[in-house]
């Protein structure tokens, strides 16, 4: 799981240690796939509170049930999302957290407003 | 190279097709290792219109320099940096619109503002 605190304030306008790479670079890492992608954005498109069942992700990939599992377990584990069976079902929501300190890391003060 | 206008206005409020996938998660990909973001911080540490020669880069690792080539291209090849050769050496600095577009992904209405 990814700490809360080691990479809570490093950006881009400073070199960051070998420590903040290695925890950044895991949630990069599990965002670093198509597939992922799509899961993530599905699942936080339901916006704040919202959640998704796992039977409705599933139809919308070619693969296996497994292997649609094995993508939300590595979300899980960069501490992106999070779950709850409840019955037959497991639900999904996003944990919002890393994702608002992947996009602060990015927006370092020489690119915030600077146009490509 | 990492189209300009594919993943423009994709956020996580809607889930991403196909393509818009694609493309985000080879940037992300390209940032999913430790090697990588630190030289990303490096570079982007000399703020806007900086740039850093491989010959301060190659020292900080204990790599060879073909590695850090390596690193440096896959980063290149994401659009996240570029670089010219000038007489001995090449000299790195940061391209900020793929870091913006990144950063706005990641930034969807229902996350911003939210603490973990």
């Amino acid at each position: 799981m990814i700490g809360q605190d080691a990479a809570c304030c490093a950006g881009l306008s400073s070199p960051l240690d070998e420590d903040q790479a290695a925890e950044l670079a895991k949630v990069f890492k599990a965002l670093g796939d198509p597939v992922r992608l799509r899961l993530m954005s599905m699942i936080a498109s339901r916006g704040e509170g919202g959640e998704v069942c796992v039977c409705e992700l599933t139809p919308a990939f070619e693969l296996s049930q497994p292997t649609i599992s094995h993508h939300l377990k590595l979300l899980r584990q960069a501490s992106l999302i999070d779950c709850e069976r409840r019955g037959t079902w497991v639900y999904y929501w996003v944990l919002p957290g890393v994702l608002d300190r992947l996009a602060a890391f990015l927006t370092a003060p020489q690119t915030a407003g600077a146009t490509a």
